[in-house]
């Protein structure tokens, strides 16, 4: 018996060497939109707001999921893994997810030669969502 | 222009400080039934076999999904997220994905109260599946 499991959000999760805890983040239709990391304190406010918000392991600051975008995450209900170690959230996805302007993070499959190719669905372009050029490295424009 | 992109799998994934990617797996049904990792060589061994396979971080080998169960995951495709570090594979999972015998090892939502509570189809049990009692460490049990 996993003692852990008795105890509520978010003392039951288990978190990395790094403090973090993967999150799938998957719409009300099914799709899977995006994986977002979360320390204890993101997942604390997140709970608490209901209002998805990550913790950026490339700027090392809270994320509040379309805070500078306007494309939200608005949750709808989560659920444990086995292992207390991966989390999946069900979310109301205000436009593209992606920074780059499509749905999902996911809008690439790979062929049969093992080469990437585009069959997301582009809603928006970093232009428009953050009113700038797209930024060489996308972790950093992956703002919010 | 990201040139990783051009490149085909595994080359242009991005694997973290220990070597692993994430991989989210879902059924073609959209169930999200968990998450595991790769390292290079278990992504080459997916590709190549369509058999998914993942590295055991606890155990530390390669771990053929359902090798000891029979419940194996036979992969329909994949995708590639925007930061090249994340997996998402479609699969046609045969019996339950968890080793606790649930169709999906997210078998346990949040309440409201943030105490944990099942909500999964049992469809087995770890006794069933593997022929021994329970381990207490669920990672040990985990092994296929």
């Amino acid at each position: 018996m996993n003692l852990d499991e008795t105890r509520p959000l978010p003392e039951c999760a288990k978190f990395d060497s790094n403090g973090l805890i993967p999150a799938v983040i998957q719409d009300e239709h099914g799709e899977v939109l995006m994986v977002g990391y979360m320390n204890r304190e993101a997942l604390e406010r997140t709970l608490a707001t209901g209002r998805v918000t990550f913790w950026s392991r490339s700027r090392k600051e809270f994320w509040v999921k379309g805070e500078k975008s306007g494309n939200t995450q608005e949750l709808i209900d989560m659920r444990v893994d086995c292992d207390l170690d991966c989390l999946l959230l069900r979310v109301r996805q205000s436009g593209p997810a992606c920074h780059e302007g499509y749905r999902s993070c996911f809008f690439r499959a790979v062929d049969a030669d093992r080469t990437l190719r585009v069959i997301g669905e582009r809603w928006s372009t970093p232009e428009a969502m953050y009113g700038s050029p797209k930024r060489e490295d996308p972790r950093e424009s992956q703002a919010s």
